[in-house]
């Protein structure tokens, strides 16, 4: 078996939010039970975040207690603030992401705070963390962190200065984020490096997008940085609001395809997560689905590792 | 100034030769013309094969008079066999590329003849053309160098040793294609280096082609490999005739995007290679266009770096 990698499914949070309809509740369980059976060993199934902000998250609490009963899958979710976190412990979830952009722009129209604000807000959702009874793993996602639509460059000092910021809140676990899809594999080599030199092992995922083409290159500069954990979604769901018609998250099917391909193992069998798109389709007939390897065809050259 | 990256657009014979629509001279000069205005400094221009076998390729010697014309350009031609290259040299291209499928069933399937058999055809263009009095350039291409959708997996090795007979027959340059884009980027290191250990400088370039989502992947390792010469295709045109719906060539655009982003110089104007596109949508309407960087726009991060 190969080295592993581990991909987490963030089709039903960072896909769905933009979607122009809302998927119903049964077939969202559907879909992610199907993704799990496949193997698929992290899925981000929602936002804790207010429905009238965020219509398609407003079930993410059912969907968690669906999610939690699926064995062997780690249940994530999004929670952009304090009482989100204490409304996904509540659902029961094993991994609570909150994001902090980088981008001060881009921070205060995500979440109405300054980066530094949100920072603190980690800090007061790892206090309130250390006090429960279950233990939830908290990973801090620096957002922005290779580009943004509003406040343009980001410069590499910046990220590392708000990881190490997270790094010091208490923080499980940092992640990466090409929101806008504006990376390119040397930024991705530059910036892994200095925020690895911060805060070491904590560092532990990039989520790239796919906006310019380069999402899977992207993925290759972080796994020669020894990054092992990627965020991908099924399809590419998503899109950028900022780019009408672009693509979204990178493709976990070509993501897979391209780890699997290479030696790694992802413990995620193809076949049946590309018969997942299936069930997403269904689910919300409307949205564009992205992915060269289930348009193409698995080629008889490929053997997964796992 | 980055450091330099050469490449060749092959949109005119490796995407219009499968077309289902056949793009009139004058469009497709216009086009080739447009695309070197941008800057782009090789263009495969078309074949010289029987026009019953590629009706699209009928007007090659037309098209090259037209693109000799162009300052500045490498104007590039495919030759399938010495009958071929008499033709290219006659109307005056400045380089010919011979095909040699790696492997045995694609080499018959496509010229008819064995791998080594096609091998001695380019010893016979190298001795024909070292007696005429213009100088022109010898490429042979390894096609299906990484996987083939009929003999399946191809050994390191058997590139090797075609390449090493290439070197041997004379060739004056050496391309890797990834032919039905089967290819991943551990293979690139692989293959690249065997290659490079066997013949030094001459590997050139590698043709990638996009089918499986790993295109852009592929090309940087290549890159990091040393590699400075890569194919491409506006708007990914072409696709693989054994996959229908896939992507074919890696975009052109999106290799600009990404090479000038990490620094590297191509000489070429983003925005007048992505305005060109119109010039070929005109030619050939019914064609699927992709590109990233083309749909989502150039994001204001982006500086060219020429």
């Amino acid at each position: 078996m190969g080295e592993w990698v581990t991909v987490c499914e963030v089709g039903p949070r960072d896909g769905l939010q933009i979607a122009k309809s809302i998927m119903p509740t049964a077939a969202k369980a559907n879909w992610i039970a199907a993704m799990a059976a496949a193997g698929v060993r992290e899925i981000e199934v929602g936002s804790f975040v207010p429905p009238k902000l965020i219509p398609q998250m407003a079930d993410t609490a059912e969907i968690v207690r669906a999610a939690v009963a699926l064995p062997g899958l780690t249940v994530v979710a999004l929670a952009p603030n304090l009482k989100g976190a204490q409304n996904a412990y509540a659902a029961g979830v094993h991994r609570i992401i909150v994001p902090v952009s980088v981008s001060e722009g881009h921070s205060r129209a995500n979440t109405n705070r300054g980066t530094f604000e949100q920072v603190a807000e980690v800090g007061r959702v790892v206090a309130w963390l250390r006090d429960q009874e279950r233990r939830v793993t908290l990973e801090a996602a620096c957002a922005t962190a290779f580009g943004c639509s509003i406040d343009g460059v980001i410069p590499t000092d910046a990220v590392v200065k708000v990881a190490e910021g997270l790094a010091q809140a208490g923080a499980d676990r940092v992640a990466l984020a090409d929101t806008v899809g504006y990376g390119n594999p040397a930024q991705v080599h530059e910036v892994v490096r200095a925020v690895r030199a911060a805060i070491g092992p904590k560092l532990a995922k990039l989520h790239l997008h796919d906006t310019m083409g380069l999402g899977l290159a992207n993925v290759l500069a972080g796994l020669e940085e020894g990054i092992r954990g990627f965020d991908a979604a099924l399809a590419g769901l998503g899109g950028c609001p900022f780019a009408p018609g672009a693509s979204g998250n990178i493709v976990t099917e070509d993501l897979v395809f391209m780890l699997e391909s290479m030696g790694f193992s992802t413990g995620i069998a193809l076949e049946k997560l590309i018969a997942a798109r299936d069930l997403l389709h269904a689910g919300v007939p409307g949205e564009p689905m992205h992915g060269q390897v289930a348009r193409a065809g698995i080629p008889k050259t490929f053997r997964a590792a796992a």
